[in-house]
Formats: structure tokens, C-alpha cells, sequence
């Protein structure tokens, strides 16, 4: 891709607060020609966003805060959020809007949860009350807690994705310690799967609980950070942080194990190799893999009307090369080609989300970071 | 993946001549750890090499140089040669041995040809008579010579890959000229295959020549200068150079159009679209593609067996990001992973081969240019 123009305008604004500067760059892709602004800037690690049926953004910030973005404006924190154990990669994390969202004012969102041993990933459920950009959340429930709480700072994951049914998926990086990944009584380094009043769904794969913890979903994942269920097609994708030279996107099934650590295409940092190498039986492979790492930080599965070029094609946010990747599917669903966009234009990048009328909406990884919106030229 | 160690060393030698200096790396990559090993320097923009049956490698030169090179003593050039046009990206190209070359002593060579016009594109074959590292051509015979000669002095080409059948496939660019890979009464930006005495094969697609050229295979190709014929499934692949943006993988099939510069996954420099877009009735599209561009300089299918793990995965070197591509495929041909290799480490890489043990053989395409041997640690 290849820029051709960047623009500053100022927000026209008639309140005298200070308008937030919106920049703009024109791109040429390989298949369309995007125009990014940035509608909103001075989040604090902004990590996950649903859109409104307002229009209004509903932005988390890793350091454990909930903020509604409205017209470039960042609200104050909103209220109500349970207690949230701040520090290395945990916090606030990702947050999910309820299929019935404009009814119920339902939201999901997950975050570490401080408690016996340390802190663990938890999943909440909340009703947003708001009036204009003042809002707080109520009535919030715990509907999933994870039962091993460790002090390792690292791969809390976490994203949501809602099926069709209403079913919640989620996703937790194994803590720091690769056993844990494949430990059926251990709900480290797997995706998950509960309704959204806590209940186990019956079709999980271990519903009956026995001998398996009944939220699994998969297992063997290090730490996934993006994860997105394709209702096209009824199936769920997910994108992990693999070891040094292992990212890779999953199509997580459930039972399934996705390897890690007996099977990686990633290396220990001291180089040395990973369990029994890239395949073995019982263990499944990815769908694709980056060596180098890209260090990936969300995805969606593009199925929006404003790029129908893009119909089905993987967006992936990477944090280090702080760049959005297009992997490009043909009708079959197989990778055809990879793009590489907006790299080393606007930050580490987080998440991806696909807002309803198509455009893409990108949240920068950054101390003050933005959020993006590419829409068609 | 990632460099272990870097250790240098001076090759033994008892001769007074000074010995080339043998530099060697280790690195661990996602399946295999791996040695490269600088086997000769000193080449001028070396292009294209084969091993011979005693294991001396027979490299071109681009400035119109064919060398040997036996346990990294690099030869005078071989004698015999035709007079070859050399400027811009034109010279002495691929090189190629007959399968029966231990009998024959027969090989093949593409380079810049002058002519009436300018240059074009020619393949010639000879018989290279050898004594030690003394050699020189006899019977040099051009088998194909472009019709349309031009004073641009870009995208040549050219690959030559021998099919099983004795046929010899080999690649020409559009000489800048996009039109031209579109023109079927132009040898330009095309797979071609004649046979190894000049003559057309019957199953050529256009073996009559009433209409089209009877040594196209397959047209719509802009700069290919990679390709190989993959033994094993009886395939032809090739790598392109596109405009920006817009490298490509393809399997030219006969008579198929691979679309330059009707459709293109690239762009100009000025980054306007080129043609119709990415897609259109009537042209293929590649296997895969990378945006941005890597300049994909050579490309070899692996099939050796020193490295079963890359087994059927497409090798591809890269000129502007120095490194070599593998594209790993799986059992059924889908492209699943993509490993960037030795990134930097050693320049710009032009050609990459296979050796009859499975090792393979790097050219960098530098003003002093080496030979690189990987082999499995």
C-alpha cells in the first residue's frame, strides 16, 4: 500500500472544550482505495470497542477504565466497573455488546479479577445506563471467574465473541506457564464457551464437567488476543501470540487441542525448540503462521458492506510491527495473499472491529492511543 | 526465526592463491535448525547457478560472465559465450543443464541478445567442455530469439525450468512495456517452451502459430524471474515481480492469461490503479501475493530430501528485503505459514536451488556477490 497524502483538519466544534485535532490519510490498497481518520485520541492503552447503535464508541483502556467516545469526545471514565487488578498485561480488556444491546443494555467484558493467589481472567455481565456520554454500568454479574489465580503478570488473553445462539466464547492466555495450556482441570490457554447467565451451554464439548472443567471450549492456546465468530459460516476464528516466531490463527473446534507447548512453530527466546516440534498427531494445526512474529493483538473475520473486496479476509492488528495485516481469502476460504497495512503509520495496533456500516475501526496500543477509522475512498 | 551465532573462519589451504574466507551461521527456524555456510564470493551479481555432477557449481554472472566454482575457488570465465548486451537489468540470465548433461555436456542459458531494435530475451544452448576449472562453450546455438527487440532496458526475464519431457519452459517480462504481455503476437511477458533443439512442442497451446506465437505458454506475466517445474506433481510455478504491491506466485497453465496489466494486485509508482482492479473473466489469479512487494528474485519448489520438512513448500528470494521467503504448504498444496529467512543477514538474494543433496544454494545479487549453502544442522 502506499500513502499518498496526510491531512490535518481541526474538529469544528462550538463548545469550548478542547476539540480533539482529527488526522487523515488517504491510502491506496491492493484492492481499494481507504481514508483513515483518527476520531478520537488520548486513550490510555485503549484495548477493546463495540459501536453504539448511537454511534457512540464503547472504548476499555487496558488500565481499568470504561469510556464512551461520542463526535471525537472522551468521556469520563464510566462508572461501576467491579474491581480490576491492574498490572503487567492485565486490566480492562475486551468488551462485547449483547445481540439484544438496545433493549436490554446488555455488555460483556472481561478483565483480571484480583483474588486467592493472585489474579485470574474473569468474564462480567453489566446493564450500560447512560445519558448523553455520562454513563455507569449496574447490575454487574460475574458469569465466569477462573479458578487459578497465579501473580504472573502475563497472557490474561482475553477476548469475546457472541455466536448466533448467544453463546459466549472467550479466550485465556496460559499465564505465563505452558503446562497449564494442557491441563483439562485448568482453565488456562483455551477458548471457552458459557451462556450469558454463567450456565454451561448443553452442546459443550465437556458439559457434563466430570473430568474436564465444562467451559472448555479448546485448549493448548498460549495466549489469544483476538478472536471473532464468523456468522456467515458459523465458525469461530482465533489469533494467538505464539513463542518467538509462532503467531497463528486457529479455527478453534471444540475438543480440540491446539498444541501449545507440545506442538509450536514459535522457539523458547533462548532458541531453543518447543516440545516435539510443529506436528504432532492429536494436536491440530493452525490455519496460518507468521516467522517472524508479528505479535498479534485482536481479528475479525471482514464480512462488512463497505469493502466487499474483502468479503471473508482475515484483518489481524500486530502490535510490534504496529501495522494491520489483510490475509487475503479466496471463495474456498484459502489464503491468497497477505497485505500489509498502515505499517509504522499509527502505532502498535490492538484491535480490529468491523463497525455496522462496514468500516473498520483500529485502537493504537499506545499511552495516548487513538482510535482509527478506515472507511472507502 | 533467529541467528544463533556468527563464526568466521579461513578456509585451509596449502596454495599461495588467497583462499576465499568461509563465513558461517546458525539458525534455528520454525521446523529445522539450519548452517549457512558462505561457500564462494567475489562474483559480480551472480544470477543463476547449477551444480554439476562433480559438484562444481556453474554460476552466471550478470555482466555476461559464466563461471565455475569448485571448493570456493571461482574460475576464470568459461570462453565461448555469445556476445551478450549487457545494461540495466539485461546480461547473462538462468543457466540450466540438460538432464542428460553428464553425456552431452549440453546446457542452456537465457540473456539480453542484441539486435536489430535493441535487445531481446535469447536462450542458447551449448556443450561445456571443462577441464578442471578451465572451460569454455562449443557449439553455442541459439534456440530462441526474441522477435521484438527494444531499447528499455528492463524485465527481461528469465528463468528456464526443464520439464520431464526434455521441454524447456523459460520466463520473459514485458520489457516495460505492459501492453506487450498482453499482445499474443509477442514473446513478451510470457512462460514460453520450446523444445531443446529450437523446435515447437507438439502440445504447445498454439502449436500451430496461425494466430499466436507458438512458443507461448502463458501470457499476462510482467517481470517473472523465478520459476520451476515441480517434478513430483508435474507443475509449473513461477514468481513474479509486480508493480508495486503486487509480487505474485502463479501456476502458469498453457494458454492462460495471468493478467498484466488487466489486473494486477500492484499499482504504479504514482499509486494509480492499474486496469480494472484485482480481478476479471478471462485472467487467472495468482497463489499468492505479497503487498508490499518483497521483489521476489528466483524460486525453487523443494523437493529434497535433506529437509523433509519443507517438502513441496515454495522457496522464494527476496531482493529488497534480503531474505528468503518459505511459503509453507501443507499435504494438499494450501499455503498455511509464511517464514521469512536470514532477513538482512546476508544482502539482496537472487536465486535459490535445490543441490542434488538438498541443499540449497543462495546467490546474493551484490557487486560482490556469494554463494550461500544451507544445509541441516
Amino acid at each position: 500500500m502506499r500513502r499518498l497524502r496526510l491531512v490535518a483538519a481541526v474538529c469544528t466544534s462550538l463548545s469550548i472544550a478542547p476539540a480533539p485535532a482529527i488526522a487523515a490519510g488517504s491510502y491506496t490498497t491492493e484492492k481499494v482505495a481507504i481514508q483513515v481518520e483518527t476520531v478520537a485520541s488520548g486513550l490510555e492503552h485503549p484495548w477493546g470497542i463495540e459501536v453504539l447503535p448511537d454511534g457512540a464508541y464503547l472504548v476499555t483502556e487496558r488500565p481499568g477504565r470504561l469510556r464512551l467516545v461520542k463526535n471525537g469526545e472522551v468521556s469520563k471514565p464510566v462508572g461501576g466497573l467491579p474491581k480490576i487488578a491492574v498490572g503487567g498485561q492485565g486490566g480492562l480488556l475486551d468488551v462485547a455488546l449483547a445481540d439484544d444491546f438496545e433493549e436490554s443494555g446488555t455488555v460483556f467484558f472481561t478483565y483480571s479479577e484480583p483474588g486467592r493467589g493472585g489474579t485470574g481472567t474473569a468474564l462480567a455481565k453489566a446493564k450500560l445506563v447512560r445519558n448523553g456520554l455520562e454513563a455507569s454500568l449496574e447490575n454487574v454479574e460475574v458469569i465466569f471467574s477462573m479458578d487459578r489465580k497465579t501473580r504472573r503478570g502475563q497472557h490474561f488473553g482475553s477476548r469475546i465473541a457472541i455466536a448466533e445462539d448467544g453463546s459466549i466464547f472467550f479466550t485465556i492466555g496460559d499465564r505465563g506457564n505452558g503446562k497449564r495450556a494442557q491441563d483439562m482441570m485448568d482453565h488456562a490457554g483455551a477458548v471457552l464457551r458459557i451462556n450469558a447467565d454463567g450456565s454451561i451451554p448443553k452442546d459443550n464439548p465437556y458439559a457434563d464437567g466430570n473430568s474436564v472443567l465444562p467451559e472448555l471450549w479448546s485448549k493448548g492456546h498460549r495466549n489469544p488476543q483476538g478472536i471473532d465468530f464468523d456468522r456467515k459460516t458459523n465458525t469461530l476464528y482465533a489469533v494467538e501470540h505464539g513463542a518467538r516466531g509462532g503467531d497463528e490463527i486457529n479455527q478453534p473446534e471444540p475438543a480440540k487441542n491446539y498444541g501449545w507447548p507440545v506442538i509450536s512453530y514459535g522457539r523458547h527466546y533462548s532458541g531453543a525448540k518447543i516440545g516435539v516440534g510443529t506436528k504432532a498427531a492429536g494436536y491440530e494445526q493452525p490455519l496460518f503462521y507468521w516467522d517472524p512474529s508479528i505479535a498479534p493483538g485482536g481479528m475479525a473475520v471482514y464480512r462488512g458492506e463497505m469493502f466487499p473486496e474483502w468479503d471473508g479476509d482475515f484483518l489481524v492488528t500486530a502490535l510490534k510491527d504496529r501495522m494491520l495485516v489483510r490475509l487475503d481469502r479466496n471463495a474456498s476460504g484459502e489464503i491468497v495473499g497477505e497485505e500489509r497495512l498502515l505499517q509504522g503509520e499509527y502505532g502498535r495496533m490492538r484491535d480490529v472491529k468491523a463497525a455496522p456500516d462496514g468500516s473498520l475501526l483500529v485502537l493504537t496500543d499506545e499511552p495516548d492511543g487513538v482510535i482509527l477509522r478506515i472507511t472507502r475512498q
